[in-house]
């Protein structure tokens, strides 16, 4: 199923990443992070794929709302853990989107 | 490897898709697209991953670059063909990146 978002504008976080290790603890913290963003105020929705890369795209209805998400404490911790084990490399863009159309 | 982009402002395009088929003729036409793009003015880099959904993020220079790259002809072709045949649903949002920082 692809993100249902409202009319734009509206902001995106783009997480682009290269893994470094097959940490165990990464699948579970993964998931616990997208449990955690679903109930973050602001929250619009999530998207997820990897192969070499692994692009993870939320959306969220304003720039506050991403800001609490960055300070939210267990989202700290997984922050620290994928800069000391689980990243070898990532990018994070925060954008505002101005334009959206679909099909199907 | 990730994109390198330059400092803040530019623009992506959040390509998030749901495959209909497996078309042979859809890999030929994603890497030639990937070519196709990489030449086009403004081009500044492109990340894709799919699992269940398929994300491509492209980086652009200024919206006008988009725009060029939205109405080129053989490009113009490949989005009929993904709304015909190789796509059960898509979503394309045009974003100004605002802020972006990286780890590695």
């Amino acid at each position: 199923m692809l993100v249902k978002t409202p009319p734009p504008p509206y902001y995106a976080v783009i997480f682009s990443s290269l893994r470094a290790d097959d940490d165990p603890a990464y699948h579970e913290t993964a998931l616990r992070m997208v449990e955690l963003a679903s109930n973050q105020p602001g929250f619009l929705g999530m998207e997820s794929a990897r192969n070499e890369v692994g692009i993870t795209v939320s959306y969220w209805e304003n720039e506050e709302a991403i800001r609490q998400w960055k300070r939210q404490t267990e989202h700290l911790d997984a922050q620290q853990s994928g800069r000391k084990s689980w990243y070898s490399a990532y990018a994070v863009r925060v954008c505002r989107v101005e334009r959206a159309y679909e099909f199907g």
